[in-house]
């Protein structure tokens, strides 16, 4: 079987691997476009900041590893079309790459061009900032953005000494749509002496020696299009639950794919390297003659922020109202161990719908324990958990890890007196 | 409403708190034997540690907040029989308690009595240890059992500045009947300079200045059965999923009482802090004439032993067998963050029913996020998640946080090798 890929980053490589292991026999070509395969895109972040003092630490599986796996990976290297009827990809050097299965994982590009600023979406983009935060002094920065990388941003340009501001179009950051969350982001980023502006298209050059512009990715679709494969609603490419396209034989994976909503049972699109891994080594498998499904995102996603961790999963109760439910919410705020573990203030916020008492979805900030807290819930909407069900939930209880009513619990008994 | 509750700890002290909420006109009594009520038990090996340095930070709510409520609490004070035909309460002074719904909250004991040893189980126990270990230099000491106060005293014996060993007399550590477990935990100790010795009945003086016996615990029920209320076959107080005696209008809470295992469906005693609180809430809220269902208990828990997280849900793969499932297993050992978020190597075994392909348990082990990958799998065991369903679950990822692959999904894919 020979298969061919096109992207070589999340969705791609792990889709190669996972053939690799299935099918020993299978020619694997992964067509990169970039210098670079492999690597983690969500980590570029912490390369700015300092904290990844190389790169290369952000690659997860090196050049010669996939020589090993006999992967052959031809960077620098762009598809140009894709000819199904020949089972074919053209690359730009006219070369033409044959397949029996195809993996589309073309990920996703800024969705808008800001002219001079720099972004955070490919090791490319890392690397000039890089380039240009260690050859300038540290000044005033913006960045254009309220999305989880315009967050991160935020964090390491603040670790490289710059004095930054944010700017967002939409009237809310994170993109839930939710006036109280944004509120409470947008107090703890002005107490980290980051103002925030909502509400503003940049239509013109900034106050600032340096802009990172994280407006918002669309998914790269365009050779996927041309050559006749279905788009969903969301822009992004239409799959089954195997991850194949309209075209048999092509399969799409990652930030270019749609996926399936485990809330609302609709199409959605939901660019993120957890899913893309997920989506990319279930594709192998079925391009690889297994028949495995993917079932689906809870759209769960984690960012930290000057030091505030923010977890959310499912639908936020604006979300949930525009998806036809009936939101009904509760926030509280409790500690995240006893008082005498210097446990410190966690706030939630557990959405359910107010007719069958599901659990729709979850807000949690704080220090420790939101990455835990928030896969609880996430788990619990997987399996359309009520409320009533959740409030006496056996999470575990020992002072130093948390207080004996977890405040999930503690949300989740505020929330039923709603029902 | 006349509510009698015997017990002022962790259940008596939550459903009569309940209670107040539900019915501003109930009158409450709660009848508690030690010289203080409503204190964290859970906390004690904190304040023998120093980390809390007066025990009175352990208490949930003061004799003034509880005077606030209307709540009479009655410290000091024995109950020695229940008459219910006349709907009282026999105190040791002679006294009668009258009550419409009466509560029995009376914990657990000791099941066995080591002549000299001290005691971690109430805060009378605490004080008298604490006491010895504030006029006595540090020395040998002897901890004996392996379950979790055993360990929590071995952690606090050392932060005193003891040396310590721990002797058992079962096969293992923590109850699971788990090898492999024990064994792990054995070699942590060890490292820590705690020798271990398992199958050892101690039955005459040990070779130390001090021993702390914390050899498990039974219900308390000697008031209950010659009251002539019902024990289950695990020696607690049987009790519908009301929380409901066979006696009408008497209820049982906490670890005195039986409550029923998630996974297995059956009566199971498991005496912990944090199902006392939640079956004492749902014990007043039914003794306030609402009609509230306890669940059930996943048998979660949660113990820190000299720097290493140790959490436990469901059952392990021997329990599993014993209870008629075919268990199967499988035990990782992944990093809980990248590398260069300074990721530390967590281990984690599911065990799941290699037939219906239910998790049915696992064990955790590991530094940071122990207690939230632990309430990941208690969720799942709740709603009977397979496998299949668990290793592709929607869980929160950024580099600060959790690797991509979230260590639980890594070991669902391996556990997936079995079906």
């Amino acid at each position: 079987m020979r298969l061919a890929v096109i992207g070589g980053v999340a969705a791609g490589m792990s889709a190669a691997a996972r053939v690799r292991r299935l099918d020993p026999g299978a020619e694997i070509t992964v067509i990169e476009r970039g210098p670079v395969a492999s690597y983690s895109a969500c980590g570029l972040p912490y390369w700015i900041d300092g904290r990844v003092r190389d790169w290369r630490e952000l690659i997860a599986r090196s050049a010669a590893g996939f020589a090993e796996s006999r992967i052959e990976v031809r960077t620098g290297c762009e598809a140009v079309a894709i000819a199904h009827s020949k089972r074919q990809v053209r690359l730009a050097s006219g070369e033409a790459i044959p397949y029996d299965k195809l993996i589309i994982a073309t990920g996703a590009r800024p969705s808008r061009v800001f002219p001079g600023a720099f972004h955070l979406n490919t090791l490319g983009d890392a690397v000039r900032l890089k380039e240009h935060l260690t050859v300038t002094p540290p000044g005033r920065a913006t960045v254009i953005g309220g999305g989880y990388i315009g967050l991160e941003a935020v964090e390491a340009l603040r670790a490289n000494g710059w004095s930054v501001r944010l700017v967002t179009r939409g009237a809310d950051l994170l993109g839930r749509g939710d006036a109280q969350l944004t509120a409470t982001l947008v107090r703890h980023l002005n107490r980290c002496r980051v103002p925030v502006t909502l509400n503003h298209a940049v239509d013109g050059p900034l106050d600032t020696e340096l802009v990172v512009a994280a407006t918002g990715l669309k998914p790269e679709t365009a050779l996927a299009f041309d050559a006749g494969i279905e788009l969903g609603r969301t822009g992004a490419i239409r799959v089954t639950e195997h991850l194949e396209t309209n075209l048999h034989g092509i399969y799409a994976a990652g930030d270019c794919a749609e996926s399936t909503h485990l809330v609302t049972g609709r199409p959605v699109w939901i660019p993120l390297g957890t899913t893309a891994n997920k989506m990319g080594r279930i594709a192998g498998a079925n391009a690889s003659g297994r028949r495995e499904r993917f079932p689906g995102v809870a759209g769960t996603a984690i960012v930290r922020v000057c030091g505030l961790g923010v977890g959310v999963t499912g639908l936020s109760a604006s979300q949930a109202r525009k998806e036809g439910f009936q939101p009904v919410s509760a926030r509280i705020e409790a500690r995240d161990k006893p008082r005498y573990f210097r446990g410190r203030l966690t706030s939630i916020e557990l959405i359910a719908d107010r007719s069958s008492g599901r659990l729709l979805g979850a807000h949690v900030l704080g220090d420790d324990g939101v990455a835990g807290r928030v896969n609880v819930v996430a788990t619990a909407i997987t399996k359309r958990m009520t409320v009533d069900e959740f409030q006496y939930l056996d999470l575990a209880y020992a002072p130093p890890f948390a207080p004996v009513w977890d405040p999930l619990l503690v949300a989740a008994q505020q929330l039923m007196k709603h029902f």
